[in-house]
């Protein structure tokens, strides 16, 4: 997905609650926005908006010289998640489509995000997504694609959400590759968020080598770009991911809550609307 | 009030959206943004919002080459307020309190603002204004002062927001002189917005001599200064007047209704009160 001018004023209010994040020197918040304020003409808008929220979230690394600042808010999420799973499990366990129920979970972990929202109440959420309509609903190739799949490479987005990501592994019974950003950018899933949320026990952990929040193939590692290229089978969540890989033309599935207008617009949906979107499949 | 760190991503926004009201080319309205983002560092967040709200409307209009984008909706608005203004007379005839009636349909037309916020319904707002309890309440010594003063300066703030000043206008039974922007910028009243109230039949209408979108003294001519200076009651409508005004020492009375956080935290309410608010009274 391009960069739309929306993007933009969002992008300098990113800046601003990321340095809060670090920070509450006024200075350093005002230097952050002078310095985003600068780079805004270097932003085309060509480029898709993950891209520009790597430079952001760097320059917010590099003026409150923090390299994590959603740590804590990182372990708590996770921890409220896994206090939530053996009661999510539960669900899955008694729904009468277990992988259907599964991915609406793993689409309500997605609420879990400190990026351009941070507003959420998971368990309202929860309550929500179980019974929402998609507004895209390509679950019949979903479940064709993943009859004919070997393994799946599994796309991460937040940490907290991980957990949801993981009753969703869970219920896919094929081998799973789960991909973690490499470096902490926002609340992002890295991999030490994949192991708090038990990953591990369920899937392989790898990292796609980014900084970006979300998948920017340029900037991912060339195994992650192999194992990519040589998938067919891919679940790719969140709005980052989606930004980053749109316009591919690789068998992904992309599960998410609309969290912003831009989106919205671009996938020809409204925001709160969730969705189960084939791209190449 | 000072400029807060949370106006400086409202700054890019308000940019983008008054852009947007005079041309829908994505390169004109992409070199706004680079432009305003590269004006952030020259803001002071000593300076009055209004006073950046100057620059950055400025820089739009220099950049679109069009003088007043929000000319048509001003107009509209006007219009739409004046095919109104019967039933707002009746309701201020039939209700027990008049002038506190007429106050509060003066606060209801504040709604009328495409500046930070632009969704609104008047016919709603009015309903909701008319019942809502006060936030801050100096309605005692705004009667007081009404009885001793001879005469009223009265600063005004939107286009279509001033078919209801009127309305309080006419029930203050003094002389009062109505104070409108020197040029149009965004959707606040100039003079001929003024007229198109109706304004110069219940006041004489003077220019304040500013170009921001508020009362920026420095920005201001020298016959309003002289007035201002001189005058024991002043009633001040909406945001952009108190952003300018708020740490003077002179007898205004704000009306207003908040509608951003950051002036909810200025004044210590909270976003949708409603402020009959004396400051050195």
């Amino acid at each position: 997905m391009r960069t739309y001018l929306d993007c933009i004023p969002c992008f300098v209010d990113q800046a601003l609650r990321a340095g809060r994040m670090a920070t509450d020197d006024e200075k350093i918040l005002k230097r952050i926005l002078d310095e985003v304020g600068m780079m805004l003409r270097d932003i085309p808008l060509e480029s898709t908006p993950p891209e520009t929220g790597m430079l952001v979230y760097e320059k917010v690394r590099e003026i409150t010289g923090e390299f994590d600042p959603y740590k804590e808010l990182k372990i708590e999420s996770t921890e409220k998640a896994l206090a939530l799973y053996p009661s999510l499990k539960r669900i899955v366990e008694q729904s009468n489509d277990k992988l259907l129920t599964a991915i609406r979970m793993a689409i309500a972990g997605n609420v879990i995000d400190f990026g351009p929202n941070r507003d959420f109440d998971i368990e309202e959420e929860i309550d929500v997504v179980l019974k929402k309509e998609f507004a895209i609903y390509d679950y019949d190739k979903f479940k064709d694609g993943l009859d004919k799949t070997s393994e799946i490479l599994y796309l991460g987005d937040n940490a907290g959400e991980a957990v949801f990501d993981r009753i969703l592994i869970e219920e896919l019974k094929k081998p799973v590759t789960y991909v973690v950003r490499d470096v902490p950018v926002i609340n992002d899933v890295t991999y030490e968020d994949a192991l708090q949320a038990g990953i591990d026990e369920v899937a392989s952990i790898v990292s796609s080598g980014t900084s970006a929040p979300g998948t920017i193939l340029k900037t991912c590692n060339a195994e992650f770009k192999e194992e990519y290229n040589n998938s067919d089978f891919i679940i790719s969540k969140g709005q980052g991911n989606y930004e980053g890989l749109s316009n591919e033309r690789r068998p992904i599935f992309f599960l998410l809550k609309v969290k912003c207008h831009v989106i919205a617009q671009d996938i020809g949906v409204n925001v709160g609307d969730i969705i189960l979107k084939g791209l190449d499949v």
